[in-house]
């Protein structure tokens, strides 16, 4: 039928409302749902996330399974197993099929897990693509249970079925589904790669994969050490905006706007509040923080700029560790080389704390074998969790290709078997666009990613020269020694003395000379390199 | 504090809902807010195609004034007003204050919105960035009203204040907020772009943009036609999905499957039925369809594929026409040459229909005027939206870079005063990504957009042989001419006729072997060119 020409009574008899997950139904890519290798990467991800963010928070070394089987060239089930501190029965529906609700969102944290929508999204695309619901089964040292779980795309609530308990003495999260549009290969996006990262960026966690050809591959934590935890703290009044502002002076429970910006504020003492009054003559800080308007936030967060600051707390950053890096390192890549380096914090846009964490690995396994040879290798990480796509448009890669190579050694990053391993962690990662899956290319960001990078580089171009030396120097050695027979008959005949004894005479003079423990000559090369990069700094 | 280490209980203790409002106001670079720019052209995108929609279904010429005021550097005062049929009082909160709401996103049929975000976004954004509810004023032609509107970021619900209704007799909806984190500016991602290009491609609409120095430009309208109106039509067998085929059949209200296949797709009929029946001998037609389970949805899907269909219909899809966009491109381009063309429906994923429609203007104002002077460039649409994002990745760029321009007679794309216009019209435009500003590249789009655009390219190449042609013979005209003189008096000399006979006589003889009107030589240039180009094809 033809539309006739509405007026707006009859336009607006159609007016509707939609759900969270009907709207994520239909798009499915926001949530990293796009492309059948990445949609299946995507589940293993959300369920992997949530298993080494719970085993942290419980204070657990996790020990995960993955299983990806095929049921058809696409559609594959997916098991993910922890010895987590599992998730109570009453929770258990809101946390794997709702959209939007978590432990997570609404801290000031840093956590793998930020939105509360993983799970609930990987029930919604079983649920889009296979019809399916998901098998949960969990067990919180208390009991276990076990049960379906589907979503209700048109209410976004949980459907509960099959549920069994059991006094099973079983602790941790185990969670199946059956996803279609996906695809198993063992590419740079592929849950391999991504499971092998995730082991990189988690040395104290015991990962194994099994693929759908049956193979079981294990990655042992290589680490008898928790990663040290992050603490929740306080914003800092540099990295807050009006609206944050406001928002928080609204459901605060202190009598006035002085005690709530100390109470929720690092960094805000008493005196900085007199200071304070002293530049926002118009604001009334004895007045409840409820009676806060916008043009006073607005004013608020200018002066908080115009005064000085010790800077943000860091303790709320959970890093790798360098060396838990080197080791996870040493124990996958196993290189002929390796450098690492855990930098300090840094602050993002005058407030938010962050920290690189980078490291190079060369020799050996590193790099990417291909049929053409072995190519350089970039692994970007945020909060320890692998960024498999959106690679160009990253800061890190940004940072590693603004890097003169050639001063380290490095004839052509592309050409040689070299991995840079880069972790960003932070409370807000600036993620560029909407996959989060690339750094913003913010140039304080890049600035301080290329230092971290450079540092491992330096200690790279040691080892390179070194290589280089000994190499220059043993063919040096070689070539002398084939002379030192002939020298020393002509010699012998020349003074008469005994030919043995003038030709260990010298070869212990060339070796002496060609020591091949011998560094002066690299020593000064590095030197010379150090302060070349420093003015590239 | 530090986080304790806890048990599940602990950690379920924090467990929280969040609303969707609250999502996007964490992640408003979805709904296009990134970047100070962007931002700024999305809430003025937004704004508009809402505008060009409900006049479009209520059946008005749309006038639309747009008009940018900069408050400060990095905030703007936006207001858009429109003739159009109004929003009645009771729906206006839902329809500009409240995300995943409207008239549009549950109906199969070719609109710009469709997802029920787009004005509640500016919302939301303008509540983010500045705290200030936007102001609305709009009248159905039975009184009028005007008013403030919030949005309740924790309830995704709208807040209504300052509540004034008039007798006034005004019939439109006028919106206007006011937005931070933006910035005005002359780019190709810019205002002034994207209402360049919408009104290139709505020439049924006259848009007025009134920009921060004060500068007025209207694009009047050019044509005196309405766009043909789209038809809602029922999807087609090849076009669905298996959870789509379930859903629809769990809300039919028709008595068995038979009849809901019937009247809920376009193209089957009982005797197709009975083909399906042949086919899928498992499944009983006769049963009610909120009995049909997934396998079954899964398995007719498949049957789907495997009989022959009638292709869809066409006559959702709503296109600028051709003689409309040469108008347009004629009116705002003013190129020396143009050329249009609307291509015939064709089919996407076997049951998804498109339209493509391309221009190419060549001279003139054509061409994108840069420092080094005039570069090719291309102008994207989808649905009649501009898209100014993300060119790289999108199909229709992909298309135009595709085709060798040489054999068209342009030698440099990027060097010469062309612009291509392409517009993709579909109910489902398989966007790239999540900015919906890119075309997928998928081949089977790709391909049928080289088509429209060398159709296009070959009449340029004849207009581009011709000035070449005329060119030539020009200057060899004049340069035989040149010689008529000296000829005229030698041979007078020789035969003693009269010189300014024999001039005149050879003047002729030259003129009519230099015809300009003469044109054989093009033609047969041209014919040549075709049948290369079908080679491409």
């Amino acid at each position: 039928m033809a539309i006739e020409e509405k007026n707006a009574d009859e336009i607006f008899k159609e007016f509707k409302e939609q759900s969270i997950t009907q709207f994520f139904r239909k798009n499915s890519q926001m949530l990293g749902y796009s492309g059948k290798v990445r949609s299946l990467t995507t589940v293993v991800h959300e369920y992997v996330a949530n298993s080494l963010d719970a085993c942290e928070e419980a204070g657990i070394f996790p020990e995960i399974s993955v299983e990806v089987k095929e049921v058809n060239e696409s559609r594959h089930l997916v098991t993910v197993t922890d010895n987590g501190p599992g998730i109570p029965q009453k929770h258990i529906g809101k946390a794997l099929a709702s959209i939007l609700s978590g432990t997570k969102f609404h801290r000031y944290l840093q956590q793998r897990g930020q939105q509360g929508i993983g799970a609930g999204g990987c029930t919604l695309f079983a649920a889009i693509t296979t019809g399916k619901p998901i098998h949960a089964r969990s067990g919180t040292g208390k009991g276990s249970f076990e049960c379906d779980i589907a979503i209700d795309i048109k209410t976004n609530k949980p459907l509960i079925t099959n549920m069994k308990t059991t006094l099973e003495d079983f602790r941790g999260t185990s969670v199946s589904g059956e996803f279609g549009d996906t695809k198993y290969e063992r590419s740079d996006h592929g849950v391999f790669e991504y499971v092998k990262r995730t082991a990189l960026s988690n040395p104290h966690a015991t990962i194994k994969l099994i693929e759908p050809d049956g193979k079981e591959t294990v990655f042992p934590r290589s680490v008898n050490e928790m990663p040290k935890r992050p603490k929740q703290t306080k914003p800092h009044p540099l990295g807050i905006n009006a609206r944050d502002l406001l928002d928080f002076a609204h459901v605060t429970d202190k009598g006035n706007i002085s005690s709530f910006l100390m109470e929720s504020f690092s960094r805000v003492s008493a005196a900085k509040i007199d200071e304070l009054r002293g530049i926002a003559k118009d604001i009334n800080f004895d007045k409840k923080p409820r009676e806060l308007t916008w043009p006073e936030a607005e004013k608020l967060v200018e002066v908080f700029k115009s005064v000085k600051w010790i800077a943000p707390e860091t303790d709320s950053l959970s890093v790798i560790g360098a060396a838990q890096m080197e080791t996870a390192m040493l124990n996958i890549i196993n290189p002929q080389f390796i450098s690492v380096t855990e930098r300090k914090p840094k602050i993002f846009k005058g407030g938010i704390p962050f920290v690189v964490e980078a490291g190079i690995a060369y020799g050996g396994d590193a790099g990417k074998k291909t049929e053409e040879g072995t190519k350089g290798t970039i692994m970007r990480f945020a909060n320890k969790v692998p960024l498999l796509f959106d690679g160009s448009v990253c800061a890190i890669t940004e940072a590693v290709n603004q890097i003169q190579w050639k001063r380290y050694g490095i004839r052509d990053f592309g050409d040689e078997p070299i991995s840079v391993f880069v972790n960003i962690s932070s409370v807000y990662i600036p993620y560029n666009g909407i996959g989060k899956q690339a750094v913003s290319q913010e140039p304080e960001i890049i600035e301080e990613l290329k230092l971290g990078i450079m540092e491992c580089a330096r200690k790279l171009q040691i080892h390179i020269n070194k290589q280089r030396n000994m190499h220059v120097r043993e063919s040096r050695y070689k070539t002398i020694m084939r002379y030192v027979g002939q020298l020393a008959a002509d010699l012998s005949d020349i003074t008469g003395e005994n030919k043995g004894q003038i030709e260990s005479s010298l070869k212990h003079i060339v070796e002496s000379k060609y020591d091949m423990g011998k560094e002066d000559a690299d020593e000064e090369a590095v030197e010379s390199a150090s302060s070349d990069s420093s003015a590239e700094e």
